[in-house]
Formats: structure tokens, sequence, C-alpha cells
């Protein structure tokens, strides 16, 4: 490991069909970060990272809408009225989860695979797609 | 009806297979309350009166799980993870839905039968039933 | 009830709020048809009696899509065409489902509360509709 | 290709990441099968070929309770012992559509990785993941 520039191999942990290892992560961010990766570094990312802007809106979005069958709730709203919110935000939060698991397949599993391993990675996305559909 | 005292008209209406009428609903909000029917009158009722603080919290909860979430994504946490909160969410909103349902079909549906209708009643029932199961 | 003729207690049992209950049904059947009612009398009857034939109908053809689904599977059929087929036979159970609980609620549930009772009733659909959901 | 011998080739072309593609499929079933792969040969693989005769035997019994229901509405059983039957097909179906998803995804899906591709087979499976929670 000598010959290789820290910020070289700081890089191949976090790229190594990486980022999206739970181990790895917690490796990643015990180390203490190298100082001098400017901007360059994009240390560990979870599979959602492109999308982590959408997500993070709808889930805003989401917050909002308990909210708002609080408030409904408090005002003594329709029953049925009250359900339909409550329906429209179960339709939200579910698809935030798929978004969640596409973005997952696309980039953890898939770079595991493409590392020559995967197969933990793939019973781990079987497991999570039964909880999902089961849920 | 102006041998009636109004406060019992207004419980008339607010009782008679009702509170869970969005039509009554909308007529009792529109109607100037009697100001004489201090605190303990609280006028119209939905079926999840019994209920209402128990579901409150519930809301409140799910509102917390939500923004745990979100803190989750901005720290980057592993999809899976977050995915299982998601999944924790979804559950919780799952169960107050079905809440919802239950009081208002042991109340607004029930009374609206025994008061000799409800056969509106029942198609929206089985209409939001529908829509639970398919969301 | 030595007062009352035979056909009329019978059809009294089979009709009172019941026909929907099974211990009547049960009551019914254990007891020795009267053979003179002839065609007037209309027996217990399951909430989806009116729905009954177009019932049969669907059930026929999901188990004929399920069989279709075998034959998938024995030639080999690419995976996600076989589950495209899988989701359709769900969906079409999901609506039989459906029926039959909107069919018990119009009838069933509808008969026991008008008859004064339904309690029961009601507590039984609300457990039914929550399994259906979470199924 | 002239110097492959033609069952070497064929089976290049029914195991290279394939087996699971349809269009590899559709090219399997066109092409005429030489006759001298006895039974050796097994030709194009869905990802669930080692489950198959599992699958197989899981969708017999599910055509086996459809049946059942249908001889429970012939019979005027109860609505809510009918829909217990309903919902218990509507779990067993829903585990053969986990495990043909399982299978593809430790198969199809991952052989196709590993030849350097399968983008599009993360696609696919994203959009059978969607539909799946959906229906």
């Amino acid at each position: 490991m000598s010959n290789i520039p820290v910020a070289r191999w700081w890089r191949s942990i976090a790229t190594a069909g990486a980022g999206c290892s739970e181990r790895l992560l917690f490796l990643a961010r015990s180390a203490k970060r190298p100082p001098y990766t400017l901007g360059g570094y994009d240390g560990e990312v979870p599979g959602y990272t492109k999308d982590k802007q959408k997500i993070a809106t709808r889930l805003r979005r989401i917050e909002g809408q308990v909210r708002g069958i609080q408030k409904m709730v408090e005002d003594d709203r329709y029953c049925i009225d009250v359900l339909t919110q409550v329906n429209a935000t179960r339709a939200a939060l579910e698809s935030v989860a798929l978004r969640l698991l596409a973005d997952h397949t696309e980039h953890c599993v898939m770079d595991a695979i493409q590392s020559g391993g995967g197969t933990e990675k793939v019973r781990e996305l079987n497991d999570a797609v039964e909880r999902l559909v089961r849920t």
C-alpha cells in the first residue's frame, strides 16, 4: 500500500463495488478523511446518490401530507376524506421505496456483481423485494 | 321546529345517523353554533371520534418517522436500511387507515343503516375498501 | 312454535338477518328440509347469492389462468413473462375478494344491523378487511 | 463458425449470460434443434430452472385451491370463509411471484451483468418489482 498515493487508495475503497456496503461505509466513516481531496472526492455513495435531492424533496412533501392528515383529524373531518389523504401518502411512500430499491439495484447491486461478487447483495436485494411486497 | 329548543334540534342533526355525513357536517359547520353549548358539546362527530387521540398520537409518530427517513437520506445511510424505515412507516400508515375505516364502519355506516338508510354509505364503504386494498 | 306453520318458521330462520350466519347455515343444513316448500323457498343465502354466477365464471377463468402459468413454466418461458401472468391472476383474485366482501357487506352485514344486531358482524367485517389488506 | 461443432456453438448461445434473454430464447426456438443432443442438452434456461419442479408443484396446489373455492361458492358457503380461502390462494400466488423474481435476479440478471451488460436487464427487473408491488 505504501506505493499507492493515499487519495487513490481511498478512492479505491470508496468505489470498488463499494459505497453501497454497510461495512465499507463504516470503514470509510471511521477512517480519517484526507483533507486534500478537495471537491474531487465523492466519498461513500449509497445507490440513491444521484436521486438524493429528488428523494429528499419527496420526503418533505410526504411529511407535509402527514401533517395535513393530523390537521384533518384535529378538525373532525369526514372519515372517508381523511382516508383518501392517508392513501395518497401511502402511495407516495411506496413510490419512494420503489425509487430507493431501483437505485440500489442499478448501483450497489450492479457494482458488486461487476466486481466479481454480488451473491450476498443479490440475496439481500431479494429479501428487500419480499419485505416491500409484503408490507 | 319552533317547539324544540335549539340545542336539542342541533343535537338531533348531529346525531341522527349523522355526524358522519359530509353534507350534514357542512350544514353543521355553516350553521352558527349556539353560543350556550359551552364546551360540553362538540357538534358533528366523525366515526373516529373515540379513537381521535390515539390516531393523532400515531400520526405524530409517523411524522417523526418520515423526518427520521429524511435524516437518513441526508446522512447517506445505506439504501436497505432506509428502505426498512420506509416500510415501517408504510405499515404504520396502513394501520391508521384500517383503524379509520373500522371506526367509520362501526359508527357512521352502522348509524346510517339503523336510521333506515345506509345504502349510499355501504356503497361508499365498499369503494373505500377497494381503494385501500389497491393502494 | 307450535302455532307457526313449519314453512313460515323455516323461512324466519333462513331470512332473519340470517342466511349469512355460519351457525344458522349449519342449523338450516342439519335440519331436514320440508319437502313442500316448492320454489317459494330460497333457503340460506350467502351475501354473494345474486353475483354467484358471475363469481363462479371468474373463478373458472382464474383456474384457466393458473393452468396457463403451469404450461408456461413447463415450456421454460421467460421469467418476466410468467411473472406478468402471475400478476394478472393475482389481480383477478383480488377482484373476486373485493366482490365477495362488497356483497357480504351489502347483504349479510346490512341485514344483521337492520335486524337490530350487527355488532358482531361489523367486527367480523373489519377483521376481514384487515386480512384482505394485509394479504 | 465452421470450426466449432454445432453442439458447442449451440451451447454457447444458450448459456452466454443467456437462456434468460427473450430474444435468445426466440432464436433458440426458431433454430432447428440439433437432433443428436440426446437428453444431455436442455437448451435455453429461464432463471427458475433449478426451482422448476418446486414451482410447478406449487402451481398445481394453487389450481386445487381455486377449484376448492369454486366448490365453496357452488355450495353457498359463508362469504367470510370463502374469502379466507381466496386470501390463502392470493398469498400462495404472491410467494410464487417472489420465487420467480428471486430466481430471475440470481440467474438471468446476474449472468447478464457478469457478461458485461445488464443495464437493460436491471431496468426490466426494476419494472417487474414495481408491477409486483403495485398489483
